[in-house]
């Protein structure tokens, strides 16, 4: 088989490239080990960014995000017994989507699939070769048979396990990573929301997080010991957890409902550079890890993705390499700042077990600061809309 | 002798707890260990916030800060070989005034001999006595012979290593404490200014800051081994650590001079509560500690002092303790945002021995929002300049 770009991984970041490489008049094609159906309902991330709606709505796969998402104007900062609304809209002049990634995904695929773009599912055994020289290639195994794919240029947007990133050149590399000493409880509920929007509450007993997926789906997390295991935690004992961290003397309620699924997330932060090396680019995951509490990771793989499309229409269109050459230079700026905040704010809510009395009470000072002035309110409210 | 308030300590706090006091129609004698001359010439901090000038102002002792202080609308912030501008009276309508703390303590002594004050300097053996009763009292020895002084309260302002904290019940006391693994190495040099502003600089071999006390004396700092000695720190190794530090290839240099005196400053951040039992109150460093990279100590002293002088006119003139009985939370407010505030520029500004790459690389991230972001900007310059 022979192409443009071949795209390993088909979430958000190797979707929407070849999404976008599509409405350049670049060929794609899309591996992925896992099913179609897999991809397409495993819930992960859900909250996007103005820039990840635009991108969205401009290249035509925004219908049903704009008709199901909830546009979000604000979230709320729980501490000390007291709830504070961070307003988005009004701080910024933007605001963010609920809308669940793997309905992102689900779009994408229509999309795809109606433009005819080979997108091969469940395989297996990717490996990649010559991505130091002009014409690299990929095998794997579909249905027992090994084939091989002949490209230009291969995008590694398979996730933080993926093959790619290991086909880097080991020399030179950079790695940078801070693994936190504490893990997210998350659980998907059957309920209505239990608040119109996202609340994100310091507590003594630990972080909390009331999200939504969908009129009827809820995420909440509590921040939890990492080697936990879910099935230590009944249902009962899940919902005394959440009560105790999120509710106060106000009367507000977190609306129970049937857990239907428990997981507990890693925290980590990470960054692998440089992100490329002759034809090979890695996108999101792949490259770059933050911690769920910023809400950053789907919308890094998306500008990514943006930039590493634009890299590819300059080469093909005008022959330049040079948006390709600073690929990672570019990238890294945003993916930073992301990296910055993503670590500010899960700093600054979650407890952590070696602070001391002092640590502490500092945590609760800048929490104070961010609600009580504006400007450190605009500040976290920029970065968490994504407006730089 | 006989007092309503007896004054431990002859800093900032007390010498402005004298004068204030004195302005209310309420009596004080100040006790002292160190000489007039000493307190009057040992150079120590420089910047006075907004609230800080206007007090010396509004109580007739700001007529030579006002004439010989230099109004600074902005300081610097250096790193990754450029300098940025933190505009203090675009941001926040405000500014300092650096003029050095020896300046503000020999206008204030002069004042309050002016009005005939009690000051007793060189006094040893300070001992308080009978705090948790109506009628305290402090012994101490001046000129060999013991004295007392019975009084209605007792003022600590005494400094960190004071008499007055320790007097405080022991039972129910938090203290709150971070030791940072780094100094200040501290030089006063013979010359004029090397820049019109403070420049805050973060080096990979650590922070530096040039500062100022008057047109012919300058301040600088480095970023030290604490426990190193000033002996190992010959001048001309002292200029070569400078030049390294805070120099790029904009053709900016530090004017040298004659270096008339080092020292090695411990970087700490400390917090004592309550800061109050009976009729005994701290203020100042006598309760807290603040790293200077924030100038935040005289103004915390200034800011405390303020309280209890409100709090002892209460008393006096309308009978209520009611602001004396909360003098501690009221305080603790204004000190727990100064110290999330020094803690956050030392954090940003400082090399860290232990740091990770990670934790490396998002410092520099958290610098490019502060000088990219006008809102983070913002922030930092409001703590900066006390607008709070």
């Amino acid at each position: 088989m022979r192409t443009q770009v071949a795209i390993i991984g088909a979430g958000p970041a190797g979707l929407l490239l070849s999404h976008l490489l599509h409405l350049q008049g670049i060929e794609s094609v899309v591996l992925e080990t896992r099913s179609r159906d897999e991809i397409e309902s495993t819930i992960r991330a859900g909250v996007l960014e103005q820039g990840t709606m635009d991108i969205l709505n401009e290249t035509g796969v925004g219908a049903r995000m704009r008709a199901e998402g909830a546009l979000h104007h604000g979230f709320e900062l729980a501490f000390d017994g007291r709830r504070h609304r961070i307003d988005l809209t009004e701080l910024t002049g933007k605001a963010i989507t609920v809308y669940a990634q793997h309905e992102v995904i689900k779009d994408l695929v229509a999309a795809r699939l109606e433009a005819g773009a080979r997108m091969l599912f469940g395989v297996r055994d990717v490996a990649l070769h010559g991505v130091d020289t002009d014409r690299p290639h990929v095998t794997f195994t579909r249905d027992g048979a090994e084939e091989r794919i002949d490209a230009d240029f291969i995008a590694g947007c398979d996730g933080f396990h993926g093959v790619t990133r290991p086909a880097l050149p080991q020399e030179g590399r950079n790695d940078y990573q801070r693994v936190y000493p504490f893990g997210w409880f998350g659980i998907l509920v059957e309920a209505p929301p239990s608040a119109p929007e996202l609340i994100y509450a310091r507590h003594e007993r630990g972080f909390a997080l009331v999200s939504t997926r969908s009129p009827t789906v809820q995420r909440m997390y509590f921040q939890c010991d990492p080697k936990d295991n879910v099935d230590n935690w009944s249902d009962d004992r899940i919902w005394a957890e959440l009560h105790a961290r999120l509710e106060n003397r106000d009367g507000w309620q977190v609306t129970e409902g049937k857990i239907f699924q428990k997981n507990i997330v890693a925290m980590r932060s990470f960054v692998s550079t440089p992100m490329q090396s002759g034809r090979l680019f890695l996108a999101g995951d792949a490259a770059h890890i933050v911690p769920p509490t910023g809400a950053k990771g789907m919308n890094l793989a998306v500008s990514d993705v943006r930039l590493l499309a634009a890299g590819l229409d300059a080469f093909y269109r005008r022959g330049s390499a040079e948006l390709l050459d600073r690929y990672t230079d570019d990238a890294l700026k945003r993916i930073w700042r992301a990296e910055y905040f993503s670590w500010w704010m899960t700093s600054m809510l979650h407890t952590f077990a070696d602070a001391s009395p002092f640590q502490r009470e500092v945590q609760r000072a800048e929490l104070e600061n961010v609600v009580s002035s504006r400007a450190l309110s605009t500040a976290l409210a920029e970065n968490y809309v994504g407006a730089f």
